[in-house]
């Protein structure tokens, strides 16, 4: 054999949340949302022979549907598949200048990983003590670029409008991208901003608040310039990578802003519920603005609970990792399935 | 302002066809399969509550019966968002070495567009004269990988088995890719050395022989360990990216062999119907085992009678280029399309 396999890209892969299919299981561990997406998509009749035909490049319906529900032109709004196709395209549009792209030690832990992968250099800045992200961190003006989710995952911690002005104002070369797959759940966002500065991108996700997770619909705003990039930098990738039911069961949810709100509602309620439960069964809990909690129990380690929660068909997500292996990641379900929850933590504790 | 737009991936983007959306146009632009897909794929009822779930990572359904339906382990198979997004990560993943890849210059318009924008060096070695891919070009065993369509694309020429043989044989130091996009319109495919040679790699779509272009599937099929690295990377760049329909909708049409061969069996008809008329009407046609033909007029610029077709609601292919600018590629649509397009012909010409 020759030496074919010396010259191939070695990367050390993520390793995503396990989606077990038995719908027995109370699955609280990719921060899902429990209710189903609005009830319009299900009125939906899709004319399959359709199939045939290429999706629109643009995804005109989606992009327009999402332009207009912000107040935004669509040439200031990229869609993608989920939001980890808009921010692995977005290391490579943005984060191309050679030095190091700043963000969080403790935070979404893809990061690092489309780092690696496009070779861009790095540096994480360690969260403070109440697992807050330090602003002081990221004020040089003298990085590859900038990027954190609002609210911070898996924390759940959530920075003002103003930190993040502050930010994006200082480091006027280089591009600044806020998270803001969770910023439904209670977050106020810096979409506003991005009028103002030409260097913010804000992300977001059909996933969670959306509750469709598996149409894989992630978007991006920004100024036409922003944007204009990184549509080169996605044609130049795969022309057509929204296919026909995500454009169109995806521009149907928009419609649905009753329903939307309602489950917004039910979810933060059942956070706010949840919090308190954990708080008097001894779990120090961060203050939460998405929809799922960051708590690590008192009398037990974290791995122990995590274990005995998974023999018990209750699925919760554990970082063996510095800092926060004493937590757990639980994402907010149904009221109902949270009840079982405490339940269960009751009868452990 | 700052100079963040400095530090910015800049590319000349990619193209794509027109998809226009007036259902009267006689669209042969880009090679979509005229007849839709499978009624099987009809007949389902896609649960849309469990579209709040994200689709299983290793999209498992579709990747086991793929492997079934080829005779291959699901450790064989990758699957990705199109064909273009299978051979864009296989770009990422294979095409690292830092030497040129070597492809013709009459090829896929996409494969340099990958180079450029991952920077990649590469090598084009001209088609000869008959629009033949030459081997000679692709012995040296001193490149950074070799990719080329079989049938190749625009041309529709195929080449044989051994043919692909003698090339993987004579490059243990790199991968070779084979794009088969169109290898069910009458070639022979090379995966049965797949077994043989690790650094082989196949890609196929199901936008073309597969009338889904809509879903966005593609997939690749090679030796164990060559999937495992494309794995890799893709768990890398993005861990869910074929969403619930497609992995639903598209594993039911693999189960129905009939009506797929049924639709090949009028596509080659009608394409080998159509080449005689355009031969008689003084085309020049080069022989296309592929569901297009690329035909060059005789009286007339390609460019003016691809203007001429547009007006009356016809959508050709055609390329501004360098030894191919007296050519229009033209789609294989239903019978009764291409005999509109033959009396558009007759009464242009």
């Amino acid at each position: 054999m020759g030496s074919w396999e010396e010259n191939i890209r070695r990367v050390v892969p993520y390793v995503p949340g396990e989606q077990p299919s038995d719908t027995n299981i109370i699955k609280l561990n990719t921060n899902e949302n429990p209710y189903g997406p609005s009830p319009r998509v299900k009125a939906i009749s899709m004319d399959m022979d359709f199939l045939k035909k290429y999706p629109d490049p643009r995804a005109g319906l989606l992009v327009d549907k999402l332009a207009a529900y912000h107040g935004l032109e669509p040439s200031q709004v990229f869609v993608g598949v989920g939001s980890d196709d808009v921010i692995a395209m977005s290391f490579m549009t943005f984060f191309n200048s050679g030095k190091p792209v700043l963000f969080p030690d403790i935070t979404y832990s893809f990061y690092d990983v489309w780092a690696d992968m496009l070779r861009i250099p790095y540096e994480k800045k360690p969260l403070n003590d109440d697992f807050r992200i330090v602003k002081e961190d990221y004020m040089n003006n003298d990085n590859g670029g900038i990027i954190f989710p609002n609210p911070n995952a898996p924390t759940g911690i959530l920075v003002g409008v103003d930190f993040i002005e502050d930010i994006v104002r200082a480091n006027t070369d280089s591009v600044v991208i806020i998270d803001e797959a969770y910023i439904d759940f209670g977050g106020e966002s810096a979409l506003p901003l991005i009028n103002k500065y030409e260097n913010l991108l804000i992300t977001r996700t059909f996933s969670k608040s959306r509750s469709m997770a598996g149409l894989r619909i992630g978007y991006a705003m920004g100024s036409a310039k922003l944007i204009k990039y990184l549509n080169d930098v996605k044609y130049s990738f795969n022309s057509y990578t929204m296919n026909t039911p995500s454009i169109i069961l995806g521009s149907e949810v928009i419609d649905d802003e009753e329903y939307f709100r309602n489950c917004l509602a039910k979810i933060i309620d059942t956070r706010d519920w949840f919090t308190e439960k954990l708080t008097e069964l001894g779990f120090m809990v961060l203050p939460s603005k998405s929809n799922f909690v960051f708590a690590a129990p008192k009398s037990i380690s974290a791995e122990e609970l995590f274990m005995k929660a998974r023999d018990n068909g209750i699925f919760f997500r554990y970082f063996k990792s510095p800092r926060i292996d004493r937590f757990l990641r639980i994402t907010i379900g149904t009221r109902e399935e949270m009840e079982k929850v405490v339940n269960f933590l009751v009868s452990v504790l």
